[in-house]
């Protein structure tokens, strides 16, 4: 059982600053998140496009911020459940929680911030025969490991930027990179577009477009695939199939937390601390709802930071909290690192 | 009459990243503050103290967490009174009002945010008899303009950092430098301790301590000030005194404005849009409070946000909002700049 103080459930901007705020006030967070990265959409959707609305940054890459982020709560050193999704909760008498994932992973804590964003990523699956015998046999819906793909035959279909980066990537790793598309044209960035263009000049990926996978073949792993070739049935040799069709939000298990739930979002208290209707269960950034929400990036680390006031309150009832500024008073993390600012010198001068 | 959209009284990170939402919904903004510079408590009490708690900044000096601000505003084109106090409020009938400054400065606007942090900051002022007429007659409590004191002999009076940096700052225009502290010891930044040693032996400042200013002459501008050095007087022919003793805020004028006011700070609906008990009237930053405010910096940026969407809301009735994401729609700057991510392409590869 791992054991914390708030469990936050995704690790996106929101649940990513929690750990910090939290941290000021010696709580300690540990987070579960579905994707195999922490940054939510940031890094599984826009990684590489700025951002111009994050306040005193002109300008800012969306993976740039979520680099900075985790290097601003590393020394408050925040446990991670990634690529599990969180599924079940249950309220223990004394008021605390346990949330365990899909993957049977149990998390014991005082309290719970949902920092779902969209809901947890699923990727898009094409519509294949048998494509869920094959899941985890040979068909990958998120390149979680490269390792996994060494010396390996791999085809990728897809025609945008994660379809171009990974077999970009992948080039280098697997023994053979097909890329299939339905169309000719890939929508992406214009480098990564070249970059493609260049691998199957030099050999290093095999293109074939327009082009649609049909079947999945093999008797206990994946084997090879049959491709609709405009028009032309072929059968392709591979040992796996990574189809990268983009992730669609959904806020799943939560939705069956007896959560109030409006327009897919969570309802929360916004005139104190952004809680739910369950006592000890938080919902903040863009999972959560009430009269004015704006779905930004900056909303979700105010509201991050009132509800870590609120629940250092809940724990500490009678104890009087005296804000600190960082500036003033420094930041000590749990890894026994201390920030602080120069201090001034008395001195006299002669 | 200075005409804006949104007219902004104090410029502290608050009142700046109040430009910056307005702008991305084409409201423009003009500023009034009391000091001679924008950034508040960040550039005239800590300018060159790192905070940490800035999302996404591990560290960051407040002075250049003021200066990205300025950057990140600065295509929205604000308009700025500084050096002067917002002191009195009409409404007119058709809902707009109209703020006239101490100095008659009059400003007429269709809403106002009021980021004026813990009030608008007022120089600690000695105790010396007469001090009130030689205002603008030769005693200063801000350097607002280095100029003034070109080829003049000044005083100055502190043992902060204040009084040190200037003293430094000032060796290199005034023809003479006087600093005078009631102790020997002073208290700052070691560097600047340092400088202004090195300075003292080079004959640039002169150094009078243990002392104190007890007597300002002169007829129609100040010509001398006496001075007690431990026990001792003495006088000291001079152009200038700037006596920089720190400063303490007032909420002052605003406080007669009807507003509910509790623990000298503006109550505000923080269930909504963080606006005042009078119609077009928001708070937002220090100078609000609401059940859970924090006087954080990153509380202030949200409270900008959702008080701009509401602005634009009242200003364009019946109008259907849609947030626009910056990195997707990018920003058009009043100036006919415009940021934008880089597109992805399509394009088809042979
Ligand atoms: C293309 C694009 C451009 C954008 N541009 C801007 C912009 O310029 N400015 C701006 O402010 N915002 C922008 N946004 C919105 C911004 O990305 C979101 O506001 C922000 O990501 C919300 O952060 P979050 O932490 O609340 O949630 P998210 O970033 O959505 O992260 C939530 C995380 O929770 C995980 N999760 C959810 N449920 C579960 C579960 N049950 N178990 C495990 N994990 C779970 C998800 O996998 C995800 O990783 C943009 C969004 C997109 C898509
Ligand atoms: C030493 C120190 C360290 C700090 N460290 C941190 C930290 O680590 N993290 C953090 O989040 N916060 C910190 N703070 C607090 C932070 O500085 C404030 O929260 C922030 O400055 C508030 O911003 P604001 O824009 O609301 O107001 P302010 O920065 O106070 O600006 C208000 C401005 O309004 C002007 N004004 C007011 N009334 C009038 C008027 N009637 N007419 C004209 N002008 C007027 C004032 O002159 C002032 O310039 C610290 C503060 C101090 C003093």
């Amino acid at each position: 059982m791992i054991e914390t103080d708030i469990l936050i459930i995704g690790a996106g901007p929101t649940g990513l600053f929690t750990v910090f705020e939290a941290g000021l006030l010696k709580l300690k967070c540990h987070i579960i998140d579905a994707l195999p990265q922490p940054g939510g959409q940031l890094s599984e959707l826009y990684p590489k496009k700025p951002i111009f609305d994050i306040p005193g940054y002109p300008s800012v890459l969306a993976g740039d911020l979520v680099d900075n982020l985790m290097e601003q709560i590393k020394q408050f050193q925040p446990g991670f459940t990634l690529n599990e999704k969180a599924e079940t909760i249950e309220k223990q008498e004394d008021g605390s929680f346990i949330v365990t994932t899909d993957k049977g992973t149990a998390h014991h804590c005082k309290a719970v911030a949902i920092a779902g964003g969209l809901g947890s990523f699923e990727p898009r699956k094409p519509l294949i025969e048998d494509i869920e015998f094959y899941e985890d046999k040979g068909v990958e819906y998120f390149v979680k490991d490269p390792e996994l793909f060494r010396d390996k035959r791999i085809v990728i279909a897809g025609g945008g930027d994660s379809a171009l980066d990974w077999s970009i990537f992948l080039s280098n790793v697997a023994s053979e990179v097909t890329l299939i598309h339905r169309r000719n044209e890939f929508r992406g960035a214009l480098d990564s577009v070249e970059k493609v263009q260049e691998l199957k000049h030099a050999g290093k990926i095999r293109l074939i477009t327009p082009a649609e996978v049909t079947g999945l073949n093999g008797a206990e792993h994946l084997e090879s695939i049959d491709i609709d070739e405009n028009g032309a049935h072929r059968n392709i040799k591979t040992d796996y199939f990574i189809p990268l069709f983009g992730l669609s939000p959904k806020l799943g298990a939560i939705a069956n937390w007896g959560l109030e739930i409006e327009k897919n979002a969570i309802k929360v208290d916004n005139s104190l601390d952004y809680q739910t209707n369950i006592e000890g269960i938080y919902a903040i950034g863009d999972v959560n709802t009430y009269p004015g929400k704006l779905k930004l990036i900056l909303c979700g680390f105010h509201e991050a930071t009132l509800m870590c006031q609120s629940v250092y309150n809940k724990l500490n009832p009678g104890k009087k909290y005296v804000l600190k500024y960082t500036t003033v008073s420094g930041v000590d993390g749990f890894d026994g690192t201390r920030k602080e600012a120069e201090k001034a010198v008395v001195k006299s001068i002669d």
